[in-house]
């Protein structure tokens, strides 16, 4: 695999994985994926590979829905039910109620949409509450949409969720919390946090980016109000795939949110003059959706409709586990330190070490010899777990490749610290 | 090629068509598409048809730069800098200065970031105006803008483009119209339009959605502020294909946009806590682009390097001209009249017509012979003419078509009239 495997002196750990291996109720999802030959992908929380059915599913949107067809394939091929039933796939993984989720857009403009919306419906309230650490583009959309309202609105930012339970108060419009963090996997406690919040009059705003497909989400059980979530990562929808977005059905009729666009209108086929929004969650599509990218998300939902969500948190939680296990042992004394939690229930589906020194080169290091991790300003090493496709033998096998790149010292060498765009 | 082709009668118009056919510099350019076999498509105005270049393309994204590089194609393949590389060959196309482009998103979204930014160069103006009878989307985007920023400014919609100039006053902050009319075809004298706004201290955001690859553009001649466009449509990208936008370089440095996602941030990959809007009009990007109909889009654009846009008004004029004649001959006395201006410098590059009764059916009637246009309401029979790829007896095949099934009053079944979408 990568001329790290020939390491010695870790045979109980090759055991193991060879028996959790043989154990796996998952393992035959493997062949469901094309991988590349010589790679460990541990990047599926960035951008998942490649689904086996993908490119016939392509071929035939490509050469006969948009070749032979041409535009009655918005009719015979359904392209304009696609963010609807696309939406209906994400919806039954992530816990939500029928007619509640629809695919649509970037995960960004998602999230302008709902908080323009929820935040119509907390008048009277001023903040908006969030974590420092949140993905960035989750605090840059809060702040374009607070600067367009002009009504004196503040985005609150907590250094730690300790201190959300003190700062959501009276004055809170909006808690809008990214589920599992992009940069340890901490998770939050989605039913806990949105009880504190409704308990002080306000609403919950979840970025599921790094939940959907990587661990259970019960957005109905959890009375969560709104979510987003993004197509690539776990849901392996394809570069820059389709987002997603969630109102809970109580909501659904009092929403109402800016992106007015067509595809959201109650007749969108009239040609009315005036903007009458659609029933339900259909109201918060905008314009035409991009159909070979929608498409492709619809095929790669396929998958997940095969599979226990249960079965994949089970070895999710264990092969976090034993990534962190393992990398501890062969990489003691190096100077990595573990930001992820351990305890396997306040966390999502991916390990991250801080590096004392030098993580972006590391990780390009890794990356030269087939282990793809990424890299997360200012000094993490990030590492995805997506047990559809990832065997405990190549954790291990990783997990030896960083071992060697630290013990040798090649990762300093001015070759890995070059580079200029991660992403 | 129809079953109506065989109508007899028509022998000069046969003539005609094969002496232009013959004659037609661009008529090489029909192989560049895979059209399917049987079918008339005067409907490139609604989505444009298969490059033959696309299926390769996109295999090549598809099973090499998903499947093989996956992360690493953000940088490999450059997917990071796809909105600018598409946006630069289309802005060359409508006549923009170089880097004032860039394809992201929907039209309407687009819009929504046009309109955002241009009204807050307008303090202290109220009124947005347009027509009455714009593209619906655009009028529903305005409402919505206006609706959030809650400033008191006002939709003006005119009943006709004579209504302008007395229309456009100190109040009017924009002037928002689309180019080419979407039912009629009727072009607006963009240079002169513009001049009218500026005279009055207003600006104007121009919708290219039937222009782009439609007519000849010039932005930056025109002195145009802001436009947006499709990149489906005249520009053959792909159902859904992501759309552009246009920022004039003079405001570029003021424009502010409140969809403020990463990808229109200054560094997108340092994760700053605030957003600090790039240089330029890539800050009017927002989220992730999805980047196989991004792909789609930029193989499209190929083709649009190799045309003289000068040749293809010059046939889109001739082939309009043609059309409406032969309809008028062969329909004469079936209650069709013709909504786009006789003259070629007054329209784009459709043709529609006015049907006193069941336009809708008939329609549905020619389609069901292979002869693909469309209908829009209340009554209109749409052809778009696109020289790239339709031949003048293909035009004439049309119409014959279309008078046959007037005459014989095939259209009138309860069949035709039955089906409930049309797009």
């Amino acid at each position: 695999m990568t001329d790290a495997a020939t390491q010695t002196g870790l045979e109980d750990w090759d055991r193991r994985a060879a028996a959790l291996d043989a154990n796996d109720p998952l393992a035959g999802f493997r062949d469901w994926f094309d991988l590349p030959e010589g790679v460990i992908y541990l990047d599926g929380n960035s951008l998942g590979p490649l689904p086996k059915s993908m490119p016939g599913r392509l071929n035939h949107v490509i050469n006969h829905e948009w070749r032979t067809d041409l535009i009655r394939s918005w009719n015979t091929a359904g392209w304009i039910d696609l963010p609807a039933k696309v939406g209906a796939k994400i919806g039954e993984l992530i816990g939500a109620e029928p007619g509640s989720v629809i695919a649509a857009d970037s995960t960004s403009t998602n999230l302008f949409k709902i908080l323009s919306g929820a935040l119509s419906l907390a008048p009277g309230r001023t903040k908006v509450i969030s974590e420092r650490l949140n993905f960035p583009t989750d605090l840059y959309m809060a702040e374009g949409v607070i600067g367009q309202l002009g009504q004196g609105h503040e985005l609150v930012l907590v250094d730690s969720p300790d201190e959300l339970p003190g700062t959501i108060d009276q004055d809170t419009a909006i808690v809008m919390l990214t589920h599992v963090n992009y940069r340890t996997g901490a998770m939050f406690d989605m039913a806990e946090v949105t009880r504190q919040a409704h308990e002080a009059g306000a609403l919950t705003v979840w970025d599921l980016a790094h939940s959907a497909g990587a661990v259970p989400v019960d957005l109905a059980g959890a009375k969560a109000d709104f979510a987003i979530g993004c197509g690539y990562k776990f849901l392996n929808g394809g570069p820059g795939a389709p987002a997603f977005l969630y109102v809970a059905p109580k909501h659904q009729e009092a929403f109402h949110q800016p992106l007015s666009g067509w595809m959201g209108h109650a007749a969108p086929f009239a040609f009315e003059s005036h903007y009458r929004p659609a029933d339900g969650v259909s109201r918060a599509l905008c314009g035409t959706p991009p159909v070979l990218a929608m498409a492709a998300l619809d095929e790669a939902m396929t998958i997940w409709t095969q599979v226990s969500m249960a079965d994949v948190r089970a070895k999710s939680a264990e092969q976090c586990t034993f990534f962190i296990d393992v990398i501890e042992e062969t990489c003691a004394g190096r100077g990595l330190s573990l930001l992820t939690p351990r305890e396997s229930d306040q966390r999502g589906s991916q390990v991250s070490f801080a590096a004392t020194d030098g993580g972006f080169a590391m990780m390009q290091c890794l990356i030269s010899h087939g282990v793809i991790g990424d890299f997360r300003a200012p000094d993490i090493l990030r590492f995805g777990i997506t047990p559809l496709y990832t065997r405990y033998a190549d954790l291990l096998d990783a997990a030896r490749c960083l071992a060697n790149i630290l013990d040798s010292g090649e990762w300093d060498d001015p070759a890995f610290h070059r580079r200029a765009k991660v992403t």
